[in-house]
């Protein structure tokens, strides 16, 4: 019976996006989940049946280890070293660890004839500063890249990689834009409003905003993203990039005041901009809407089960 | 009056290219070229006037030498570790000698407050694999950009980080996406269809030709190529991303009996086609003639001027 199951290695499966597809995917019992992750905690301690292996992305035999003992057939790449906010401190870092490593990764997978990978990329940032855009503007995956910030150029040239990968050696690829998820199982305090400003309101700390607020995103509720994953993996959908996104955006000020209705109030301190924001990011998700079925959560319900799991488990 | 000259660092100045470039831009004696290269041989016996750093680009050490001893107000960015047929051998190497190399450069300009970069893309490979093109297609700058070969996204991922920097540090770049260029001082013998050939031929060698021969490039006489990059310097154009080709295409066979009526018969054996050759290359160069003259050299005459040099020339 274990030899019919299907073997997803999950790269960085124990960060935000991660616990999400795990819980998402191993609901499925053709599914065989493995975690590989840089976290010490053991992946039974968070979900039982799935196996952990304990190790760096950075380190080749790290990696190695784990195809070398499982005959893997998705991998789902979600691991990067940087956030777009600190990913210009240091550039080469940048390359060297997520872009060097996942080329060793792909080669691997060549080694070991894994067929398949999925990619997390960044719909936040790939599009970066937009020329020539109506004011209601969304993403197209065909749209332009001008990013501004180490950590997309390096998503662009991963998934060019992946599309050279599929070229030369038939590894099928899957390219994720995600936009801005949030939900269950975050902790950076550093990225994802939502949670942060959630995680504060908690604390009885004020809530910081870099600019006027009017700063807009496109926020998917990750639950919401691990479903449609799933239904592309399904759907065996290869060789595509697509935004994963609400196809809708939101100002700062807008989910501020969601969160109000949700928690009451709470105190905003005003700061200046940053100068990697984008006035506004949202996701054409036409292409997603033609592969799968989309039913989305609403952000006032994404955020009160956001709220209600955070009261129960933050620190 | 020294002082008032412009110090042009061209990095590769003794390649196929920078020979070129050197020439060309010298003319001006208001510009003050500065070699830097690998070769041993001094800028000197190239050049007179022209003064030579013999350096490894990957080594920040030597380049850093450069900039503390003059005051560089535009670097030529034309090294390149890799050619497209053998860039796919070695993926990572291509990554950390060309691009990660490429950031210190940027680094080091940044710390050393020079204003403008010149960097040498690559208009044969960046467009790659063509999606939904008419038959009469010609690669637009904004067209989409899926390379077959890591040296184009090695390029790709630099022409992002100059407009990242230009972003973030306010150094101007111009990014250049050059055609197939022939002509004098043309070395290699592993690229450059017309310059191999006409050696070939002048050792009586059987030419080789890679698939049937119908693959089309878009061949640009590299005199003119220089004297369309002074004018583009000339007129201070910054910050854009430029096709510079002829606009034309010529298939190998074509390009083979043009070569014929120069040089009389020889003889060409047809070999397996090779799985990073694209079937057509031609750029649109609309952008490149709202901004400069175009005056190109035929065909024929720059074939016959590269054929009499080598002549001269050749080993």
């Amino acid at each position: 019976m274990t030899t019919r199951k299907k073997n997803i290695l999950v790269l960085g499966g124990m960060g935000f996006i991660g616990r999400n597809l795990v819980e998402e995917l191993s609901n499925d019992p053709k599914n065989n989940l493995i975690i590989f992750d840089h976290l010490t905690q053991a992946g039974d301690a968070f979900r039982p049946g799935v196996k952990f292996y304990a190790g760096d992305f950075t380190k080749e035999e790290d990696l190695r280890k784990v195809f070398q003992e499982n005959k893997i057939e998705v991998v789902f790449h979600l691991v990067s070293t940087t956030i777009p906010s600190n990913s210009n401190d240091n550039m080469v870092f940048d390359i060297e660890s997520n872009l060097v490593s996942t080329l060793r990764l792909l080669d691997l997978m060549k080694d070991f004839s894994v067929p398949k990978i999925v990619f997390l990329s960044s719909g936040g940032t790939v599009y970066g500063s937009p020329e020539d855009l109506k004011p209601d503007y969304a993403f197209k995956e065909t749209q332009s890249l001008n990013p501004i910030c180490s950590h997309a150029i390096v998503k662009i040239a991963i998934e060019k990689y992946l599309f050279l990968y599929q070229h030369l050696y038939g590894i099928n690829y899957l390219v994720l834009r995600l936009s801005n998820p949030y939900g269950l199982h975050h902790s950076s305090s550093k990225q994802g409003l939502i949670n942060v400003v959630l995680r504060n309101i908690l604390k009885g700390e004020t809530v910081t905003v870099w600019g006027d607020g009017k700063t807009a995103r496109d926020y998917i509720y990750v639950k919401d993203f691990a479903k449609l994953v799933r239904k592309l993996l399904e759907k065996n959908v290869n060789n595509e990039t697509i935004n994963i996104g609400s196809g809708t955006s939101h100002s700062i000020n807008e989910v501020l005041s969601v969160i109000e209705k949700v928690t009451g109030k709470f105190k905003v301190e005003y700061q200046e901009a940053r100068n990697f924001d984008l006035p506004k990011v949202v996701l054409n998700t036409d292409k997603l809407k033609t592969l799968v079925k989309m039913d989305l959560t609403d952000l006032v319900d994404g955020i009160t089960e956001t709220y209600e799991w955070l009261k129960q488990n933050h620190e």
